[in-house]
């Protein structure tokens, strides 16, 4: 018994991956977000990445327009690109939290829009979408017929009130591609395992596209994480673990910046892992720019910031800092190197 | 420690792959074919299908041309297509044992061929390309300046004499990609790892697209096959077991053919598991193409073949049937079910 275990751990499964891990993740979707979706509308992904990339194989044709915020996570200009699609993009600003604005989303649309790719939380900048630009957003995606390619890799990873969950408004089910990876909820990375959620015909077409880009998922980590459902270490390890260590960890570092680098701008994350921080103030006084800044922090103290213009044009000037795998003494400690170094160069 | 080794087991690791890994690699090639790979020159991927994709976004540009052998793997195709490049194919038939000829490839090169794909032993047909056509196809590579890739996924099924190395000929290691996969010669498909080997720069583009199709390899995954060279499975495994149980099979299947479908037309296999069977004598009789008879086999009797058009147009009027993981009898079984059923009709 166990030997045929292990003997189907090392063999194929079909490239939707196994059935038995979609009607879990059926399950654990309908019940955490109240959405019914068949398990032949979930496709089982390397990570969130094969997911964004399947998710624009399937949708675009040559010289299609993507929409997406600026800055925002550095893996989708790439994908679309590869796609034969171009990216647009819509700005977003450290004074209003990071919440794009539904006006420049609706000036960026023209007839060649055939997706918007929604990061929520985001990575950089830990904003949660509003319900306001949420609902908007799915207005025109169904009057001016586009996707909504939603990026749910950080869902539940949310500190203050609650994520929007897209497939949930009126009309948007059937226009979402909500893309999924157990990496961050699970902690599990390096299983490279992710899922996403979509009409079948979107399904359909990713499914055969993945025969050329992976033929199937892992086998042997799927019957990890069937494990990972049937003994609940979700509902356990995530709520009780996980978050309330992200939040102490979260609110620390918050304190931390405002009072050692009191002079940059940044809002506290709602959900996911990071502090995207506006240093523009003291990189002026030092005459370095973002990547500049990171180099010699790290040349100088060790310590590693991703340089924020990584995420693009409105990330200049920016630094991402992350919390998720750091003890709160290494957080400490990397901030006041920081206000350190910012204060060597101001005097 | 062995805390700290699962905590390693599921965390990222690079996007090409465990240094360690590529290292024990690197030796397992050199002592298994004599031509030395740095770690910089490999890099992990999603079995050979992530790396014979990969390969294609490196080199081609849009509307470069990519030389097959018709028939052959039903993955080739469709990947050179997604890479923006155009598929040209030579023939391959029956009667020379599936030999492709040099002049046909020669006539097939014009100025916008950027590669050809060689997959040798080959599935479906099981033959290993001569010394005389990989001289030759070398010699055009240099001369004709396009990329050799070389998916050399059944490098270790091989049955009779030797199969070639395209690396070992003068010139060929800077324009050769080696594409390989852990799935056969580990038996491992279900943990979608592989490897390729080629110049730095390659990799390094390689690498760079990586980053948008799995962003990493399985980090659990990559530490079995750590366990796999360090303890020599490979050494014992692949040869004690699985190429002696392999041939059995081979010769079984070989003999049965020829007693219970007399009229068709085969090569013996001299690597990979496949026998690709010219069934035209039959199906004209039966007024039936390859698609319709695999089907009506599966509904009448039970037996799963896969019909030869999916490998190219030269594929037509035959089907592959493959030995890998079926047991003696079930082998027996299969073949004279089709001998009863090719004879139904004939009467």
């Amino acid at each position: 018994m166990l030997r045929e275990k292990i003997v189907k751990a090392v063999g194929y499964c079909g490239t939707k991956g196994l059935p038995e891990l979609r009607r879990l993740i059926a399950m654990d979707i309908e019940e955490s977000f109240g959405t019914h979706y068949d398990p032949e509308e979930i496709i089982i992904t390397e990570g969130a990445t094969e997911g964004i990339l399947l998710s624009l194989f399937a949708v675009l044709n040559k010289n299609d327009e993507v929409i997406i915020v600026d800055p925002t996570y550095v893996g989708f200009s790439e994908p679309i690109k590869l796609a034969g699609g171009r990216v647009k993009t819509i700005p977003a600003f450290v004074d209003d939290g990071y919440q794009p604005k539904v006006d420049d989303l609706e000036s960026c649309i023209t007839t060649r829009t055939k997706a918007f790719i929604l990061l929520s939380p985001d990575n950089p900048t830990g904003r949660i979408i509003s319900a306001g630009f949420a609902k908007a957003l799915v207005d025109l995606a169904v009057d001016r017929d586009f996707w909504i390619i939603y990026d749910a890799t950080y869902k539940h990873i949310v500190y203050e009130g609650e994520n929007v969950w897209i497939p949930k408004f009126s009309g948007a089910m059937e226009r979402t591609i909500v893309v999924n990876t157990f990496s961050k909820e699970a902690s599990i990375p390096g299983l490279r395992l992710g899922y996403t959620l979509a009409p079948k015909e979107v399904i359909e077409a990713m499914e055969k596209i993945k025969q050329y880009t992976s033929l199937a998922p892992s086998t042997l980590g799927q019957y990890a994480l069937l494990k990972y459902y049937e003994d609940d270490i979700k509902g356990r390890y995530l709520k009780e673990v996980v978050l309330p260590t992200y939040r102490r960890r979260r609110d620390l570092m918050g304190e931390l910046i405002r009072k050692h680098l009191p002079e940059a701008k940044t809002v506290m994350p709602q959900g996911a892992f990071y502090y995207f921080v506006d240093m523009s103030s003291y990189l002026e006084k030092m005459g370095r720019d973002d990547k500049e800044f990171a180099n010699r922090l790290f040349y100088r103290k060790e310590v590693v910031v991703i340089p924020g213009s990584f995420f693009g044009k409105r990330g200049v000037g920016h630094v991402r800092l992350t919390f998720v795998s750091e003890p709160e003494e290494r957080i400490r400690e990397g901030i006041e190197r920081m206000g350190e170094f910012v204060f060597s160069y101001a005097i």
